[in-house]
């Protein structure tokens, strides 16, 4: 880097270097336009005019990321200082979303900046919310490429959690240290490991969803994005009528299955196909996600029955799949739950805020945190009874520390303190009660829909003003990064030197 | 008390003595039924028939409470162990309001028995939701005991703030026990002490409030009754119309600064008028509480300046009122604001949380709840970017031990948890989404009305179904105890030997 750009970037930012941060970003765009040829290929042989938008696109993109990485070169980054970390991570996904975007604004469906922004950070973040309507008549590149973005949103965030986050002590995922990581000198190289051990599996996992898809019935193009997006606990689906248009009980049996695997850790999963699935079913994050997702399916269940409105396999499959898809963020609707009435509204709000476990690509305040909160309150309520006592909570085994309760707490604090700013300012955009409450946390919580006619799952995000798509999108990158990688830049001692 | 009767409180809670208990319930009670006097003597001189209902009331609430009294006789209770402390606080409430519905169950005004215990829990909590339409045409009597229960809720509420919570070290109030108290074998003394003085300037508050009332053109009835429900920070009315009815803006400004002065903590107040002022204005939770009053009221007022629906002095009067009335949980209503749109609406949703200081009748998460969550949020933030640095949070300038910051952090999560679920259950009662959100959070929090047309400021609860009713009385109490004070009795570990 010239001295001249050097310094500048030392009074931007005074202690922080800079410089491997520009070569990285680079490295994602490239990526990033490699990943714009399938759609642009799909385009070409169906015979869409469309294909030009991928190609430029690409272009950009690609020549973006290029001089990013020639500005300083592909020397090896050795060691990253925190604070280079936090600005590295959201700016690589700042960057990606804004180039992900260039295809919705060069397309021909009418998108304004914040509609192609809001669309590919709902992608990229794995939410799945859209402001496309007519999907049906989309060309089938821009339905690739919006699974795509989900796809490797997915990977993006599974390669986070693994290799990242643990080691930035966010929200208490200083948990997720693996052990040797702790002792050894050799973090990063077995981080990189296990994360590449989980990338495979997720590759795998949406080869085996894409072929029960296309067993089920499914049209080999609608399998294969389905299947990404399933994986990816998006659900970008490429009509409007979500996965209920193909009218297929098998595909949604499929879909309830593969959207569950989405929301277990994926390094658990690698784990059980090295031999060792024990690891899986004594994770009490595992446990306490498929206890949470059956007592809701149950409650749900009950719910639709007495009040006559789906009975017997119909019920359970609704229930159950309604449930996943908004546990895991993904997304997808079976049915238009708002119809159910009040009760189920009430707890798909509150079931949005849940999540799965980490690890996985779900989003939400996540399994781990509740498990946590309830040890700590269980144990808070044992001190009352007995001052004198002594009591630890415990994670899996291993005690919590103070430092990683406060953490976690601190976490769901800052969610709530996030979600009403974000509720009151698109309130003052004019939207509704319910749906503010339910857009707010439907981005945050990387779900995707939300309740009420207008976001709800047979609605579209297309009416609501341009200025609450961009502050949803900041929420849905403020929930992907957890919070404080993302809000940890506003405060003025991260520019103090 | 007889070898049997202890032998059977045993074999039901092993461990704890119950015998103290009976005797301060019993104490509880007898103060109740004197406080049915004065209701009592308004009917008679107002030649209503309705006193005959306060003298049935009084002699089985006297009787009740003589008994238990006699029971075990007034032996002084020397020492009370943490678990009947526990059983002790939530009994008293619960046994007195059970009485204090009486004369509402006995009255001419068609009351079922969950109505009569609403609107009995509403008063001694000081929350002053209400489920009496026609307050107007009510006996005198019924008034001034609607009053009269706020504001002895509001004396109970006052002790125990400052002689029990802090010793039962419920979500953080062990940062409120006086310093001498942790030193000296004088903490009950010191604690009682301190407790008359604040009821003392809590007596004369209400007097100068009646006062200024009166001066205002207040009829003597009507002054004195809302000053004892304004400086409870109840809002119970003797008039459907609320403090709107009188239609005088002095009377309005009065409310505002009693409201105020009675969401600061008494103790202040009582060293200010000590002649150490300063200590008012350096405790942090004034400041805050202040602040957000001010802060909060200028954006409602720039809401309603901007959208041209009250401008100027009414304005700023509508503002600054709402704004004292909610955070206090006062609830009176000088307009309905639910017509200001939906900002207002989700602003006083979140509003409805907060509550005043700790030490006043406010109820709610508290301020300084607040400012412990920002410094713990702030040094959390402050530890991500310098891992090797060490940072402590304070609070009032002392520092915040871990213990005290996740009792903290795990009430506010129990109150998330418990707002959760009294939401289900209204929602599936048959409660509208909005209905059923700013019911359970205006219970929970002490403070009134909520907000929407049923159970908003101009609303009623009284045509929601009698479990509703149940449930938010159950929610006030267990906002008004601080949420582990009555949820530990249901740990099994409470009750085990």
């Amino acid at each position: 880097m010239p001295l001249r750009q050097l310094t500048a970037a030392r009074r931007f930012a005074p202690g922080i270097d800079l410089g491997p941060i520009g070569p990285v970003v680079g490295v994602a765009l490239f990526v990033l336009s490699l990943a714009m040829m399938p759609p642009l290929l799909v385009d070409l042989w169906s015979g869409t005019p469309d294909w030009g938008v991928f190609a430029l696109a690409s272009l950009v993109t690609g020549f973006a990321g290029g001089s990013l990485v020639l500005m300083r070169g592909l020397r090896p980054i050795v060691r990253l200082e925190t604070r280079q970390a936090f600005l590295l991570t959201t700016l690589v996904w700042l960057v990606t979303t804004a180039f992900a975007s260039l295809p919705f604004l060069f397309s021909g469906l009418n998108l304004t900046l914040a509609d192609a922004f809001f669309e590919a950070m709902s992608g990229i973040t794995t939410t799945g919310s859209t402001v496309i309507t007519g999907l049906d008549e989309a060309p089938p590149g821009i339905l690739l490429w919006r699974s795509l973005l989900q796809w490797l949103g997915g990977v993006g965030i599974i390669v986070m959690g693994v290799a990242v986050l643990p080691f930035l002590n966010v929200g208490g995922m200083q948990l997720f240290r693996t052990e040797s990581s702790e002792r050894t000198e050799k973090a990063l190289p077995r981080a990189a490991q296990i994360a590449w051990a989980t990338v495979v599996v997720y590759f795998g996992l949406t080869a085996a969803c894409a072929l029960a898809y296309g067993l089920a019935g499914m049209p080999v193009f609608e399998a294969l994005t389905h299947a990404m997006t399933t994986l990816a606990t998006g659900g970008y689906a490429t009509s409007d009528a979500s996965i209920a248009g193909f009218g297929s009980p098998g595909i949604e049996w499929i879909a309830i299955l593969f959207m569950t695997l989405g929301g277990v850790p994926l390094m658990r999963i690698v784990q059980a196909l090295r031999g060792r699935p024990r690891l899986l079913w004594r994770d009490v994050q595992v446990r306490w996600y498929l206890s949470i997702i059956l007592c809701v399916a149950l409650l749900l269940f009950a719910w639709v029955h007495l009040t006559g409105q789906a009975t017997g396999h119909t019920g359970v499959r609704h229930a159950l799949f309604s449930t996943v898809a908004v546990v895991t963020g993904t997304g997808y609707a079976s049915v238009d739950y708002n119809g159910w009435g009040t009760f189920p509204v009430v707890v798909f709000f509150f079931l949005t805020c849940v999540g799965g476990c980490t690890g996985s690509t779900t989003g939400g305040i996540k399994v781990f945190r509740f498990v946590i909160l309830y040890e700590v309150s269980q144990v808070q309520a044992l001190r009352l009874i007995r001052p004198n006592g002594v009591f630890r909570p415990a994670y899996n085994g291993r005690p919590i520390s103070d430092a990683a309760a406060i953490s976690v707490l601190a976490f769901v604090f800052l969610f709530a303190l996030v979600f009403a700013v974000v509720t009151a300012l698109l309130a003052a955009m004019g939207l509704e009660f319910l749906t503010a409450m339910s857009a707010a946390i439907t981005a945050l919580a990387n779900v995707g829909p939300g309740l009420g006619e207008i976001v709800g799952p047979a609605g579209n995000f297309a009416s609501i003003p341009d200025g609450a798509k961009w502050i949803l999108a900041f929420a849905m990158l403020l929930g992907r990064l957890e919070l404080f990688t993302v809000l940890i830049l506003f405060t003025p001692a991260f520019w103090r030197g």
